[in-house]
């Protein structure tokens, strides 16, 4: 049995909250520029000033804390304790005015992930997951603890995933053998879709070519509502976790869904 | 020069809105039960409801008018003003606890379209484009005139689509050909992305397989903030358009999207 979180990670994590809302809301509709990074992704002057103050409030409260943030990289990622932080996950959704894009917060301890926080500030929910402490869905109209729904059979399962340009070759031919098998496939989710999991109002999420910073916070939602989430063969996820995650808020759902996507071709 | 939409019609869709956020609201993240149609589309009882009380609302104010529904179908299509509804478009969204679905509400004269409204209620966005009027934006914030912006290059539109799906064998290429072309494509647009298109946020629309109450609400939205929308051949959408609908803020990246669509493959 992992111990529960310490309740002053949670506290720092609802204040890096509050600090990042206050710079990507009121940029958001503004049609600010971007630029396109080395790998051909979008970047904002909103993504690089929220990841420089969420990482200015870790290093005043957790000196000795890692960081690892889209933006800006690593640093002392040996740390017992490391945060990962997507800034604006979603990055073309805010540039288009969709209000789905989202803050991603993450806290690992000794390599496991401890404590996790997706916020989506333009339709005002945030999720915070953190071992022994559940997971909360907070709203405007107030917090609550939420719990993935059973769905022990894919027929019957509900798939996020976020574009079809995730998934090339021998895992877009194994992606599509899942989505056959389900009641409907949805699309454009990133890391709303996660929520909505915990929520216990979808199924599955599967996606692929993420980084640790697009999906390490989404675990402790999954798993503290009692979902399952490892990558496409089953591994728990960690900073050294590849690129194809798969979270299910059913576990008999979750094997289903592994077992498809590792059939031969 | 058409003539206005005259105000009165203007002022019933506004209070349709009203009417359909009283069944859509309540009853959203609720985990209402579901049946798949013959098409193997999903349908809940709000999806009903909705269209049973707009419907209602029509035949009070104007009984001489048509009306075609997704749920129930044609009445008096031939008379010279049809409104044609989408109670829930995203059904499976909003099924999913996914806040971007919409109610959808036109009207059309003589078979052209005149008046439409997309309404997202569970973010208190709702887009109005009525001929003559322009097209509005209305939030919690208040309401505004809204204008597409300009795109003159592919290689700088952010485009939308719904899911991939929608297109198959020579309409799945076109799509694809397209695709390679832009700055980048979002996925789970459905009706939301119309209204982007219409802020100047997002700057082009590609669907296929549609219906038409899919679609006729988005035509005035999105012509009367300055943008385009045709079938794919580049054809005025009316009661008898096919499956494939193509929108676009600036006029020269639809004729560009146009040319690539029909390209021979």
């Amino acid at each position: 049995m992992r111990s529960a979180c310490p309740e002053e990670f949670i506290k720092l994590a609802r204040s890096m909250v509050e600090a990042a809302r206050e710079i990507t809301l009121p940029n958001f509709r503004t049609n600010l520029g971007h630029e396109l990074k080395a790998d051909r992704t979008p970047v904002t002057i909103a993504d690089r000033k929220t990841e420089a103050r969420l990482r200015e409030l870790i290093e005043a409260a957790f000196p000795d804390h890692g960081i690892i943030g889209e933006e800006y990289g690593a640093e002392r990622k040996d740390a017992s304790h490391v945060w990962v932080l997507d800034p604006i996950d979603g990055t073309k959704k805010f540039m288009t005015g969709n209000p789905l894009f989202g803050t991603l917060i993450s806290l690992l301890r000794d390599g496991e992930p401890l404590l996790g926080v997706i916020d989506a500030p333009a339709v005002g929910d945030t999720w915070i997951g953190a071992t022994g402490h559940g997971t909360k869905h907070i709203t405007g109209a107030g917090e609550r603890q939420v719990h993935c729904r059973s769905c022990p059979n894919l027929a019957g399962a509900a798939i996020y995933t976020t574009a079809p340009e995730m998934f090339e070759g021998a895992e877009e031919a194994a992606f599509n053998r899942l989505k056959s098998q389900v009641l409907f496939p949805l699309y454009g989710g990133e890391c709303y879709a996660y929520g909505l999991l915990a929520n216990g109002t979808a199924d599955l999420v599967v996606e692929g070519d993420m980084a640790i910073y697009d999906y390490l916070s989404h675990v402790p939602i999954v798993t503290e509502a009692g979902g399952m989430m490892t990558d496409w063969e089953g591994n728990p996820l960690g900073l050294d976790s590849g690129g194809n995650v798969i979270a299910a808020g059913d576990p008999v759902c979750h094997a289903a869904a592994l077992e498809l996507l590792n059939q031969a071709g």
